[in-house]
C-alpha cells in the first residue's frame, strides 16, 4: 500500500535546502532538538512514544533508484547532487527521551547530530512519527487515569486518520497503559493483546435478537460476549442472561455483555443486577460509545459497574487536542549555537539533557534543561539535600548505528506505568491541571541569554 | 513499512461474527450503508474522498497464507473457516458518491451489497478510508472558501497523523481545492503539484541571514522564496529585497518571500512596500504559521497583500473537527428491511439513492433520500416545476469488479469546483452555517415508520 522508501516523505524545501548546502559545501555537523513549544489547554503532562519508528527509519534511510528518477524528472536538481543523494546514508548520533517517559513543554524528546544535509532531510519524517504516537499516548494516558484501574480497550480503527494511524493508536494506547485494541493487524505486527464483542449487524442478521445471541454461542462457547442495545437495552440483557445461564449448563461461561448507547450508568447498574440474579456474577459488562476520559472518570466516579471501556473516536484522534505544538529546531551548526528569534519561537540552543529531581516520597518534584555535559551532582538543590537528580535521555545511535536494542514494547508501557506512578495526581488532571516546573540550568540559562542578547544586537533594527 | 494485505486490518469483532456467519451457512446478500450521522458544529456541507482507496482495497481483498497462520495461530478459528477465507474475494456490488461531490448528513456515500460475509469483512478497512480523506477534504475547502480564490498550499506533513495520513491529506485538500503541497511523495504518487521555499534551520546555519539568502538563490536562480523572519521580519525584508534586486540584474526573478510569524496583516502590507518599493512587483508574499480557514478570512477580508497561504496542521488533522460520526450499517440482509433501535442510533434502511434537486439559478435547492429504484420523475415537486433532480450515487463495482475506470484525481477536482459552486453560500458559513435541507421520498419515510413501529412493538419492554 506504500513504497518500500520513505526518502520522499518530505516537504520539498528538506530538499532544496539540502541541495544548497552540497552546492556550498556545507557538511559540518549540525544539531537538530525535537520539542513540544507549549502543552495544548487541560494538558498537564505528555508521554513520548515513535521512537521506534524514527530509529528504523534513520536505520534505512536512503533513496532508491526509483525516487532518484523521480527527482531527476521534475528538472528541479543538478546532476551532481543527486548522485551524492544515491549513496546518502544517516551517519550521525541519536540522543532521545526513551518510549513511555512523562515529559512536559520545552524538553527535548529527541536530539539529532550529523551531517546538516542528513539532519535536515530526515526533519519531516522525524517530526511525523513522533508527532502522531505522542499525541495518542498522551491522550491514552489521560483515559487510563481516569479509569483507576478498570480495563480500556481501543476501538478508534475506524476513525483514526488512515491505515498507519490505525496501526499506531493502538500501538500508542497500549504503551500508554491500555489493555489491548479492537486491530488485529496491531496484534499481529506488535503483539498488543486484541479483544471483540460484535457488532448490531450480527443481531440485525437473524430475525430474532436472542437467536444471534444463541448462534454466536454456539460458534465461541468459551468466549462470547453479547451486544444488548441493538432493540432494547434492558430487554436484550434479560435475552443475554438465558443465553447465559443456557451457556452455563453446558459447562461454559458467558464472558461478557456490551452496552453501546444510552443512559451507561443506569444501563450498567441494571444490567448487573439482570445478570447477578440469573447468577452470572462473573460475567463482565462492557461500555463503548462515544466514551472519553470524562465521561469514563464520572462514570467510574459515580460506581458504575462496568469492567471494561472501549474508548474510540475521542481518543484515537485526540479529539480535544489532536496536534502538539511540536517543532525540530537547528540549535547548533559547526560547533556554534544557533538561535531564531521569531516572536514566541525561540528555542533552546545547544545540545542538551533534562534533569529530573524526584523528592524523598519519590515523586516527581522539577525538572531541569542543562547542556548535556552538565553533571547531576553539580546541579543538586542544596536546600534540599536529598533530591535525586536522573538524566533523561540516553544515546540510542552513534555514527548511524543502533547502540543496543531498543526496549520491546511491553518494557516501554513499565517504564510508562513506573513513570506515571511518579508523576504526582495533581498534574494528571482531567481539567485545569496546574504546569510541572521546568527550569534552565544556571549555565544553560546564562548561554541562552547571551546569544538571544548578541543576536538580537546584531539582527534588531534601529530604534 | 506496511503489510501488503491489509485483510487484517479489521476489528477482531468482524472476523469473528464472519465465522459465526460461516458456522451457520450465512451467505444470502447483506446491503451496508455508510453515511454520517450528522455534521460537525459549524459545518454547513461535507466533501466525499476515500473512494479510490475503497476500490483498490475491495479488488484486492484477500487473506495471505501469512495473516490465515497468523489467525490459526490465536486458537480462536476453526479451520473449514480459515479454509473458507483463504480463497475468500470481494465478489459484491458497490453504489458510490463519486469523489468530491458536496454531501450532507445521513446521506449515503457507499452502498455495498455482497454475501454478508464479504460486506461485513471490509467494514473496518471502508470506513477508516473514507473517513480520513472526507474530514480532510471537508475541512480543506472551508480553507479555499475562505481564501476567495487566493492559493492555498497543504504545509500539514509534519503534524499529520502518521503516513498515510500525511498521504491522504496532501490528496484531499488538493482534491478539495489547494494549489498543491509541500509533500514530495504524494507529488510522485498522486500527481499533485508540490511547492517548497526554505526553513529557518537553513537561514541559521549561515552566520548572516542575508548570506544565507545569496547562496540559496545561487542554488536556484529561478526558484528562490524567501523566509524572512528569523531575526526580525522587516530588517530580512529589506535583505531578500536586495537580493531580489541583484538576481534581477542577472536576469533573474525572485519568486516569493515568506512570513511566519507576527502579525501577518501589518507585514505582508509593509513587505509588500518594502519589495515594491525595490521594483520587484512579481515577487509573491507567502504566509504561514498556524493559519486556518478563520484566519485566512480574517486576512483577505482586511486585504493583506498575501498571495499564498500555507495552510499546515490546523487543516491536516481538521483540529475544530478530527472525526466524523460516519457509520457503515447494515440495512438490508437476505431481501428483507434491517434496522436497529438503539438510542438516537436508528439508519435509514434499504438500497437507497440521493436525488439533488437543482432550481432555476442552477443552485442546490434541497435533496432527497429515497429507494435506489424510485425514479427521479415521479419525485418532482409540482410548486417548482422547473426544479431539475439527478440522482448521485453511481454503480462503481459489480460482481467484484470495477466498471469503468475511477475519475482521475484530476477530474475528481473538477467535479468539487462544479458542486461547490452550485452549493448556495450561505451554507459555506465558516461560523453557524444553516442546515442544507435532507428530507426523505414519501415511499422510503412510510417504509421506515412502518419497520421501526414493526420493531417496536416486538421488541419494547411491556409498559
Amino acid at each position: 500500500m506504500l513504497p518500500d522508501s520513505l526518502a520522499l516523505f518530505t516537504d520539498l524545501y528538506e530538499l532544496t535546502m539540502a541541495a544548497s548546502y552540497f552546492h556550498h559545501r556545507m557538511f559540518a555537523p549540525a544539531t537538530f532538538s525535537l520539542f513540544v513549544r507549549k502543552l495544548p489547554a487541560d494538558r498537564g503532562f505528555l508521554v513520548a512514544a515513535g521512537l521506534e519508528k524514527v530509529v528504523s527509519f534513520l536505520e534505512g534511510f536512503s533513496f532508491s533508484s526509483d525516487d532518484l528518477a523521480f527527482l531527476h524528472q521534475t528538472g528541479r536538481f543538478q546532476a551532481d547532487f543527486l548522485d551524492y543523494l544515491a549513496t546518502l546514508r544517516f551517519t550521525g548520533d541519536l540522543f532521545a527521551l526513551p518510549e513511555g517517559r512523562v515529559f512536559f513543554a520545552t524538553e527535548p524528546l529527541i536530539e539529532i547530530t550529523a551531517p546538516i544535509i542528513e539532519a535536515q532531510l530526515v526533519e519531516t519524517f522525524v517530526l511525523n512519527a513522533m508527532h502522531v504516537q505522542t499525541v495518542i499516548a498522551s491522550k491514552a494516558a489521560r483515559c487510563v487515569h481516569a479509569a483507576q484501574g478498570r480495563k480500556l480497550v481501543d476501538f478508534a480503527l475506524r476513525r483514526a486518520h488512515g491505515v498507519d494511524a490505525g496501526l499506531k493508536v493502538a500501538r500508542a494506547s497500549y504503551l500508554a497503559g491500555f489493555t489491548g485494541t479492537s486491530n488485529v493487524l496491531a496484534g499481529k505486527l506488535y503483539g498488543v493483546p486484541f479483544y471483540g464483542t460484535m457488532a448490531h449487524s450480527f443481531i440485525q442478521s437473524f430475525d430474532d435478537e436472542e437467536a444471534a445471541f444463541t448462534a454466536y454461542a454456539e460458534t465461541f462457547p468459551e468466549d462470547t460476549a453479547l451486544l444488548i442495545d441493538t432493540y432494547d437495552t434492558l430487554a436484550g440483557a434479560q435475552r443475554a442472561a438465558r443465553v447465559g445461564q443456557l451457556l452455563q449448563q453446558q459447562g461454559h461461561q458467558l464472558r461478557g455483555v456490551r452496552l453501546d448507547s444510552g443512559d451507561l450508568l443506569t444501563l450498567s447498574q441494571q444490567t448487573r443486577q439482570i445478570l447477578d440474579a440469573a447468577g452470572l456474577h462473573d460475567t463482565r459488562v462492557y461500555a463503548s460509545g462515544g466514551l472519553n476520559e470524562h465521561e469514563v472518570s464520572r462514570l467510574v466516579g459515580a460506581g458504575a459497574p462496568i469492567d471494561i471501556f472501549g474508548v474510540g473516536t475521542d481518543m484515537g484522534v485526540s479529539s480535544d487536542a489532536p496536534s502538539l505544538d511540536m517543532a525540530y529546531k537547528l540549535v547548533e551548526y559547526a560547533g556554534g549555537p544557533r538561535l531564531k528569534l521569531s516572536s514566541k519561537k525561540v528555542s533552546l540552543l545547544g545540545k542538551k539533557q533534562i534533569f529530573r529531581c524526584i523528592n524523598d516520597d519519590g515523586q516527581y518534584e522539577y525538572d531541569l534543561i542543562g547542556f548535556r555535559e552538565e553533571h547531576c551532582d553539580n546541579l543538586t538543590n542544596a536546600k534540599v539535600p536529598q533530591t535525586q537528580i536522573s538524566a533523561l535521555l540516553e544515546k540510542v545511535m552513534e555514527n548511524g548505528r543502533l547502540l543496543s536494542p531498543l526496549p520491546s514494547l511491553e518494557e516501554s508501557r513499565c517504564t510508562f506505568f513506573g513513570d506515571f506512578a511518579q508523576l504526582p495526581e495533581r498534574y494528571k488532571a482531567l481539567p485545569a491541571p496546574p504546569s510541572y516546573p521546568v527550569r534552565l540550568t544556571p549555565l544553560l540559562a546564562w548561554f541562552q541569554e547571551e546569544t538571544v542578547a548578541r543576536l538580537r544586537a546584531r539582527y534588531a533594527p534601529p530604534q
